[in-house]
């Protein structure tokens, strides 16, 4: 049986894993990146983690057939290129180049969130024609599968749902640009919307739940709320609203056969699902036609890992 | 030269032409709906308004391989159905059978907004990757041509850009939604935002304008803008940043090779692409890679007929 290994670059870890042709991840680890050490180094560091996931797996590097690269930054895919990345410092670095000259197999790059929309992709079991990815995370991310190939638009930098407008003239986002998906619904949004209510209700669960846990979090409203704590339901239907109405948005424009939401909030399950549903399906233009289904990730963390092989194993096939 | 006709099925008028190989149209002609009377005879005078063109065209109906028909509503073009549409009251009605049963051709069904995209991409002259069409007009239709098809979703629904949320709980859209697109930046909603500074306004040129016209229409603003008259100046100024805004999601969720504006509003040229292009530019997410080319569409009113004939020539070759 063939294997392919796939490796999630992180600001912070290096993760690799093999996966088998279904895309059942056999084994995986991780390493520190050490971002300021420069590029070259972190190659090398991904090339020995390959190797090691290979060994773990039971395999050694003659069984792989291709590797996977998920980066942050702009992504030539064609050229395997990192045009630019502010997360790990990257500019114009011929990635996939780098790490064949170190592992003398075909490496294939992909956006992070590209390559962790195809994980969940692969991982619903469906070959759905039409699949849309949001993560709720640091950020709004997020991957469009269509056909079964990753959607990236003429320049290859599409698929950036989180920067789609939710309130026009509304808060700066990190992008610069106002009004974005991601300054509403990602979870650094949803913190700051959770820490806006405990200030002005000083009496609610959440902000003992605070000091017992050291602050708020993503997850702060929704532990509150499943409570009944009248100011966290507040913020939890509150920030719903905000994640539904982008997904209507998404819906309505491409009325995809599966929407899975990542991302940790995504672990909320069904407190998320059931309200997230019955919103974006009021929202939704089509009323006589099948609907989308909305579900949450299956692999979160090892979505780009799973995500990063299947993508090179189906270039690979092309 | 095998021929190809387009039928542009409307509310008030059906229009029907005879296109080449190329998509050159090369006779045209309408006859009114007389949507009252139902579908049959409706069909009835769409099969005599065929035949009509192909001898304006100076060729019989032999010389024609198939007939392409774009339709409001909800379109389910695998069987060539009518899902609903209340424009024209259609409930299941299987409008592709119906024209081929008179007309002893195939006939292929798409929804109108993604036949006039369809013919808007085949004007173009490029072979776009990837092409969105968005129509500022009665209200925001659109569609989305990737790798030279029309994009539909796995309903059949998709690609309703004018219903993805500007405004979170803002102005309520004829959907029944609140803050879409169409309503912020359609030709009826531009009409809205000019009365209302009109109101605010006495003095504006405006003013003067709607009393020789006979009333405020999509152009007033435009016009008066173009004369210097500062109210004037700002609504087209808020007007564009709305369309810049949706248009700034589009290009952020698809990054497509074209973005084509159509509809009556798109007639003001160079007034509207220089500070749309401008906005839109500030807004796009990529800051790095080749930009989306924003252009105004080529056919206008002949875009129905033409993108019926291509898709169903497009269909027919698959």
């Amino acid at each position: 049986m063939h294997m392919y290994i796939g490796v999630d670059l992180g600001g912070t870890n290096i993760a690799a894993g093999v996966v088998d042709e279904k895309g059942t991840l056999l084994a995986s680890d991780s390493v520190p990146t050490g971002r300021e050490r420069g590029t070259d180094a972190i190659v090398h560091d991904m090339a020995l983690l390959c190797s090691r996931v290979a060994e773990q797996a039971g395999c050694s590097m003659n069984d792989i057939r291709t590797v996977g690269v998920g980066s942050p930054g702009t992504i030539d895919h064609a050229n395997g290129m990192v045009v630019y990345s502010n997360n790990i410092i990257m500019d114009h670095v011929p990635l996939a180049q780098k790490l064949e000259e170190q592992l003398h197999l075909p490496v294939n790059l992909e956006n992070d969130a590209n390559a962790a929309a195809y994980g969940e992709y692969t991982a619903c079991g469906v070959q759905a024609d039409s699949f849309v990815f949001m993560t709720l995370g640091t950020g709004v991310g997020g991957g469009i599968i269509l056909n079964g190939q990753i959607y990236r638009g003429f320049n290859g930098a599409g698929a950036e749902i989180g920067h789609m407008t939710l309130v026009h003239n509304g808060k700066l986002c990190t992008c610069g640009k106002r009004g974005c998906l991601e300054a509403y619904a990602s979870a650094t949004a949803l913190i700051e919307q959770t820490k806006e209510k405990m200030a002005q209700c000083p009496d609610s669960l959440m902000c003992a739940w605070a000091a017992k846990h050291g602050g708020a979090d993503g997850r702060t409203a929704f532990d509150c709320a499943s409570e009944g704590d009248r100011a966290a339901m507040e913020v939890r239907e509150q920030y719903i609203s905000y994640v539904a109405d982008g997904a209507a948005s998404i819906i309505n424009i491409f009325q995809p056969e599966m929407l899975v939401i990542g991302g940790g909030i995504s672990k909320a399950g069904e407190a998320l699902l059931e309200p997230l549903r019955r919103k974006a399906a009021q929202l939704d233009y089509n009323k006589y036609l099948s609907r989308t289904k909305i579900m949450t990730a299956k692999l979160y963390n090892d979505a780009g890992i799973v995500g990063a092989a299947m993508a090179a194993k189906n270039r690979m096939e092309e």
